[in-house]
Order: structure tokens, then sequence, then C-alpha cells
């Protein structure tokens, strides 16, 4: 008895023989009734000192498990562990058409994964060895000290006060004019745009978004059962031609757009082209999503404003922001910004989800954005960014047969093969070689795309990036090879 | 012109004397092609260092507002705000009646409002006054130094690995057999909820809960369009003849129970009654969606398993436990355990709504829990909430003319008044009086509990209870007479 109690180093040996005595009493080796040795016995035997059973023994007498008898020493408690039958549910036969929906569409379960040794450009997650760790303790400390108690209990759903002014102020510095509009906090854009086709869309519902656009939120509006719109992405962006007749001959209740280095393509929205399709859903009153997706990451050209700055006075904007594509995503704070209206019903949403987003988070965030740190972060990450995007252009024009290589800026490039050849193919042999990325038609709205991937250049370097694109290129002539053999 | 620029004493003067300028341009008070004071005149003009205004032009560049000519100075970009015209959409009528509804049962938008200097027994939020934020900095200090880039970036959707290990041992701790088993985090008790109740229930299937039941668990399930099943709370607890009945005659897809600590009844499941409802939910196949709300804070009495626990190796409970409801809700951490084919399912469902739950506050959760920090505090708290509930309970016996003093543990007591009293005119009183509590009618799944309300008693004192609760009871008073009258 006791000889198989064992100690770890990094927690306290008092917590370590309550809870080890406690699997004891519960596995039903220390009996109810039971007399335990007394606190000098039980000392000797496990060579610890006696404070530190006399401390186990006092918190599992405080929690139940044992009692004293005064002048008879410490006895196991009354305690049911006992169960009836077993029973067993068949829980895949009980889950939901869209629990089943999730897993099949959740590409971290239907994609190829990597493996250690691997070349990956599969991910546009930021480069952690970027992250100013020091500047972001600095930032805990000071907020912390100045009002840690309240930041650790309840908060509000709407947000962490000056965060939400920070941001409003953030925005008005991109030219919105935040008159009859709000701000909500959210736990990243995914949760912002959950939240928004919340508020106004029910299945069956018509979305108009680019085609191809980013894979989460089609994703999330397939889960939803929108019906979805994708109107083509060209060399000069979204066909407005298209977009017209789409609004003009369906019931479409909002659309959803990434004019600032859209993904997957890398496009930037021109202010004409802004200005054309602002006046398109304003004809037919239709509201505009606006992801601001990597609206930061500019590594050319002049100051674009968003459709929510272009927009004005007018309400048909609702912008989703977020800092997590480029700084700390391991946070998960996003925001969403529009009519104020809106913003009141998103915030009984987001309470009837979550409560609201941690507070210590937002106060770290805002922390770091006041102070500096982040503008500081920035310069550095897109001069890193905006070599590695230069690099990657440059390399992959080399290196990969293509028929066009897209990318104006973010963290990725996105590659058109020529007609018939199949990206899922090249990427099978490719991952057979060690080398992974995302195949493109991930990203279509109509199953188009299989001569399409993107490649994320966020956390390679540029020999990484020479010798996978290399590779990359290999395979796909042997492919052209046989093709027109 | 630069009159207005003010300066604020907490963000570094380079960034606001660049945010500065970014309104001046974006407002068009600076126009496009105009020149700008060299750095040295405008450093002048502002009394601000030279290096502050080369700092701010560097960055103004760099986002693409100005531009430079060499010899001749910097000029403001072509930059397009122009919109054209002003779209009003009307957003109420947008919103979906998913939408409209969480608002209307959005409690914080519906029930009165604490204002300055009223007493409030509406919450159940733990006293931040007992948080060891040192302790909390300390764990901050300790986990950050070792992985500090690592939680800032990506995680992933089930959970920081050591804390999912953390929470399964503790589970082990009281009885668990984790075979078979898995365990998701979630941002807090509600998206666990939310989360399960996306993976088993689609809208009109049926739910059994208690009658009264928690109140945001209640929310949930409607605005999920749920069929609520509520059975009597009564002086044993749950009514075991009612609950047979539903089994047996209705089409139930899962049941929610809350055993110990029953919010709103503070009352505790005995061990034989556990037993019992677990044979009844096995006999019709219905899983047990347990709430392990406040389980912490047993006063007295033995140890009692949670159903998980005795459900020993079957898989029909699914338990969601939660540290927010005692320690640091601000963080918004729970968890899920429960058969890991679901949990495989709530973990797609997850990443499709927000990806993952922040790894920074799991990650300090951890490290608070593993250091023994957790059980100091849980020591001090349930010796100080011990006390504030002996008192309440005592205070409100004295003082409030009452048919029943319902409580055996947590954050509350909960008041029935004599039948043909009604709580809300009584609050009515009290809130003009300057007391404001919860009525009793929100718990409940059939709009009874008109005579009832709930009091939270975690963040007052005993005087504030006494004197309270004395008005409570004098208010009770004047409507006892008017009914004899």
């Amino acid at each position: 008895m006791f000889g198989d109690f064992k100690i770890n180093e990094r927690r306290p040996t008092y917590l370590q023989l309550k809870e080890y005595l406690k699997r004891q009493i519960l596995n039903g080796i220390l009996q109810s009734g039971e007399r335990l040795p007394s606190t000098r016995e039980l000392a000797t035997i496990l060579q610890l000192g006696r404070n530190t059973v006399i401390l186990a023994y006092q918190d599992l007498e405080e929690e139940g498990f044992i009692y004293t008898v005064r002048g008879q020493g410490s006895f196991v408690a009354e305690v049911t562990v006992k169960q009836g039958e077993t029973t067993s549910l068949s829980w895949p036969a009980m889950l939901t058409p869209q629990a089943v929906s999730a897993s099949q569409l959740d590409i971290e379960k239907t994609e190829l994964k990597w493996e250690r040794g691997m070349l990956s450009f599969k991910s546009i997650a930021p480069d952690g060895g970027l992250f100013e760790t020091e500047d972001f303790k600095k930032a805990f400390l000071d907020r912390f000290t100045l009002e840690g108690e309240k930041l650790l209990n309840y908060g509000y759903a709407k947000g962490y006060k000056p965060l939400l002014e920070y941001l409003i102020n953030y925005l008005k510095n991109k030219g919105v004019d935040p008159e009859g509009k709000d701000l909500i906090i959210t736990n990243g854009f995914t949760e912002g745009l959950n939240l928004v086709l919340a508020g106004i869309c029910q299945p069956g519902d018509g979305i108009v978004t680019e085609n191809p656009t980013h894979n989460t939120a089609l994703k999330i509006m397939k889960l939803r059962k929108l019906k979805i719109f994708g109107i083509r992405m060209e060399e000069e962006g979204l066909n407005l031609k298209q977009l017209a007749e789409t609004l003009s001959t369906q019931a479409v209740k909002a659309g959803f757009l990434i004019p600032s280095y859209h993904n997957p393509t890398g496009l930037v929205m021109s202010p004409e082209k802004r200005i054309e399709v602002l006046k398109l859903f304003s004809r037919y009153q239709v509201p505009i999503i606006e992801d601001g997706f990597n609206e930061e990451l500019r590594y050319s050209g002049s100051h674009v404003a968003p459709l929510l700055a272009l927009s004005g006075k007018g309400n048909n904007v609702v912008y989703i922001g977020s800092f997590s594509k480029i700084l700390f995503p391991g946070l998960r704070i996003g925001w969403v910004m529009g009519d104020a209206d809106l913003i009141a019903a998103l915030e009984s949403i987001k309470r009837s989800m979550n409560i609201h987003t941690t507070f210590l988070d937002q106060a770290l965030l805002y922390e770091y954005l006041q102070n500096g740190s982040f503008e500081k972060y920035l310069r550095r990450a897109r001069n890193l960014y905006r070599q590695r995007h230069q690099a990657a252009v440059r390399l992959a024009s080399e290196l990969i047969p293509h028929q066009r290589i897209w990318g104006e800026g973010g963290l990725h490039i996105f590659v058109e093969l020529a007609e018939g050849i199949n990206a899922r193919q090249v990427l099978a042999e490719c991952y057979r070689r060690g080398v992974l990325f995302m195949p493109g038609d991930l990203f279509y709205t109509d199953g188009g795309g299989k001569n399409t991937f993107r490649l994320g250049i966020a956390r390679v370097t540029e020999e990484q990036m020479a010798r996978g694109f290399a590779l990359i290129g290999q395979v796909i002539s042997e492919f052209e090879e046989v093709k027109d053999a």
C-alpha cells in the first residue's frame, strides 16, 4: 500500500498526495470506514514532511473524502462511486446533419496533414519568430497591474471599453464615419462572420461572394445552408457585369467581399471599382459584409480606403476586422463594425453564444496597440513579409510552369496552372516527396479552380521557397509531359 | 493649420501626429498634391522633436498617404475617400427571427438594471476581491517565458494540450473513467452547452430539464427552438415520477441536469437519486447533459460524485464544466467531456464557430491550476462563501417572510414566497427603494415561479445582506397586508 505514490516536480506535493488518496478511495482500494495511517506514520512511509500529509488530510476532509474521529484518527468517508449498468449509446447516429456537415467540411480532418520533416506552404498564419514577446509581457504587466482584478471578472458582451474606443478611432483613421454605427468585439473573424450571418441570413437565403473566396467563409455559409452566388475574379478583379446580373435577377440577402489582398488571389480592388461595387449593391439595397483581412499588409501603392469608409454616412457596409492574421492569432480577437441597430442585435446573439470575449486578452491587446508596440511590430513584419512576397512571386514565376501567378500582397500567392492540370494530383505527388500546399478548389463556390493552388509564405525562408517551388515545378512538368504525350 | 493637434500622454507622439495627419488628409483638409511642411518646419510649428515628425512622415509614406519628391519635399497622395450616394438600409427589418428572439430573451436588455448606489443581489459572479492577482501574474510570467511565442500563434480547436490533460486528470480525481471519452475546451459553459446542443438537437426536438433551471441554459434552448419538458424540483429534489412519465411518453433527445448546487434552488441531488436518475435515462437511451456548475462550492457533507463518474464505463453522460463561476469569469474557459465520437464532432463545430479558444488564457489557467494556486484560492474562497451563505440563509429566514428558503451551497439562495405574492411586483418596489435581485420566473420552464426570486450573495457583506433583506422583507410585508386586507 502507498508503494505506487510518485512525485512530479512541478506540482505541490500535498496536492499530489491528496489526489493520490482520492483515487485510492474512488477506486475502492481504500474502503469506506477504513482507518488511514496517522499523519506521522504516513509521512514516514512516504518520506514526506509531516506538514505535507496534514495539508492533504485537511483538504480531503474539507472535500468530504475522509472524516476525523477525535482520539481515533482519520477514516475514509462513504463515497458513492458505484454505477448502475453500463449504458452505451451510439453517438454517431445521434449527431445532427449540421454536426455531420461540420466534420465533412473540416479541412483539418479531410485534407492532407503536415508530417515531421515536410516543407509546408499550406498555412497563412504569421511567423511567430516575429512576435515581440517582451513588448507583450510589458503590456501584460502594465495593464494587469492597473486593473487585474477587474479583467478577471465578468465583462460585457460588446467588449472591453478602451479597446472598443481604440478600434473606433482606428477605423476613423481609415476614413470611416462612426456616426450611427457601433462596434462589437468577437472571437476572431470567424465568430464575427457567424454573428453577422446569424443576424441577417436564414437557411436558403442567397449571398453573393467573390469566386474564389476565403474557404472558411465558404464553409460557414455552407453550414448555414446559404445559397452562394460566386462572382468571377478576373485579372482586373471582380466581374462587375456578372455582379450586376446576379443582383438584378436573384434574391440576395447580402454580399461578402474581400476588397484588399483578397484570399486566395491576393488582388486589391481599385478605388474606382470599389465605388462601382458600392453603387451596384446600393441600387439593390443589399448590404455588403466586408472582410478587412490583412488590410495592413500593403506592400506598395497608395492607401485604399475600405468600403466601410467609402460608404460614408451610409449604413450598408458591415466591416469585419481582425489583427489575428498578422498579430497574435492565438488570442482570437476580432470585431464587427456596422449599423448600430445591427450591432445591438449581434450583442444579444453573442451573449447567448458565449457571454463575451475574454477581457484579459482584450485588455492586453488594447495596451499593446495603445502604447505603440503594434506599429513597431507592423513596420518590421511588413518589411519582412514584403521581401518574402516579392521572392515568392519571383521564384514561383521562374520555377512553377503556370498560366498565372496571382498576388499583390498578403501572406500568400495563388497559382493558376494550365487548363487540364489537376492541382490535387500535383499535390498528392508533391506530398509524397515532402511538400505541402493548399488545393485551390477549396476556395471555389462552383467546383471550379481544379487547376489552382495557394502557397502560404509567412513561415518559410527564401531558400525553402526555392527548394519547395522547384519540386512543385518539377512535378507539374512531369504531369505536363504525360498530358502532352 | 495644425493648431488643433493635441497630445495624449499615453501614446507615442509620432503615432498621434501620423494619425492626426491621416485625418487631415481623409477629411480633405490636406488635399492631394498639396505640399506638406518640411519635417523641420512642422517640428517647429508643433514644438516637437524633429525625429518625431520624421517617423510620422515615414509611416505615412509607407502607408501610401504621402509621397516624397527628392529635393522638393513631401506631398499628399491621391487618396480616395469619396463616396457615392448615401445608402440607408433598415436593419431592424432585416434581422432574422432568431436575432429578434436573442434580443427579446436577453435579460441584460429586458430586466431592471443596477444603478449607482443600489444594493444588488442580482449577480452570482464571484467576488473579485478574493482573486489572487499576484499568483495570476506569477502564472503569466512563468508560462509566458516558457512558450510565449507559441501561445500567441494559432492553436487547436480541441484546446491547449497540457490543460486538456490536466482536466482529464482532474475528472479522474472525481471518479470519472476517461476510457472512450474525450474533452474539448470551450469559451465557458455557455459555448459548451451551445456546442453540445448543436451536436445532437435540432429545432423541435424535446429536452428534459429541472423546473426551475439555469436561465441562460433555458434561453439557449429556446433560441434553438427545443421543446422543453420541465420536471418539478421539490423539497427532495427532482420529481422522479414525473421524470419517468415524461421519458416514457415524450420524444426526448436529451436531458439537461444540474445535480450539484442546482441553479437556482441550490439543491444537491443525493447519491441514491443520482443512481435512480441515471437508470431512468438509461432505460430510454436518452443522454444526460450534466452541468458541473459550482461543484467545487460544497460547504459541508460527503463528496458526491458527478453523474459522469457514476455512469462508469458508460457513455451516456456529457459533462460541461467551468471554473468561471468561482474563478476568473473574465477568462471564459469551460470544457465538455463525453463520448469521443461526440467530442470529435464538437471539435469541427467549434472550429467552424471560432477556430479555437484563446491559447494564452488556456495556458495561464493551466499554470495557475498546476502550480497549486487554484487550491489555495479555493480554500479561502470556500471559507468566505460558506460564511456568506450561512449568513444569507439565517438572515433571509429571519427577515424575509417566506414559504421556503432554498439552498445548500453555491453563491446564491432561492426564496419562495407565499402563494399569491408576485415577486416582480416586490422587485419593482424594492428597486424604487434601491435594492435589486433576480425574479424567479426567469428560471421556470412553464411560466411558474411568480412567487420566487434568487439572491446572489458572492459580492455582498453580511451587513449589506442584513440591510437589503430587511428592506425586501418590509416590502413583502406591505404586499401581504394589502393581500390580507
